[in-house]
């Protein structure tokens, strides 16, 4: 990949955040709609397509990494308003979220 | 913080890194000298001033994500060719690296 300036990671809005709640999303075979804990006065909703790699029970109350300044998107209607880091595998065999590796508040920025 | 696209996000080549070594560069009070693995045949060094918050021991060996494509840079002369991401409280007190929830190999990509 070609190389980036320090000017353009710094326009990253990334933030620690914490999952409060997660539900499947109807008619979709992957998709889980979360509400996240980022360190605001509301939570906000994300999209993501964890179903085949999270159970619900396992992602409640995780800490997670969020980018939260993308344009906000629809999938399936709902709407995503960040999301979520993962090491991925380029076959798509495995996909691990990543967290703070010590507990820290929802809301606090990645450098 | 503005907007960003998600051909912007696509820019950055973040992955999975594993720290094989670490010394403190001398004559600094907060820089850490890292060979980190990536997934290539070679390490990468990093530069890192994580003195205050990380003993050696601790990040011997430790799960990373690295951004790879910044312009490498030197920091007390030495070559620093990636920076470790992590949570950090705006007043500087308190830094966590991020890491993967599960061990995955260094090289995987972040998504």
């Amino acid at each position: 990949m070609e190389q980036i300036t320090f000017e353009h990671w710094q326009k990253l809005d990334l933030k620690v955040g914490r999952i409060v709640s997660v539900e499947r999303i109807p008619k979709t075979e992957k998709l889980y709609k979360i509400q996240a804990d980022i360190g605001l006065e509301r939570t906000i909703q994300i999209v993501s397509s964890l179903v085949p790699y999270y159970s619900s029970e396992e992602l409640q109350g995780s800490s997670i990494i969020v980018l939260v300044n993308l344009k906000p998107t629809r999938f399936h209607g709902e709407l995503s308003e960040g999301m979520l880091l993962a090491a991925e595998k380029e076959d798509g065999s495995t996909c691990i979220l990543l967290k703070p590796e010590r507990e820290i508040e929802p809301g606090t920025p990645i450098t």
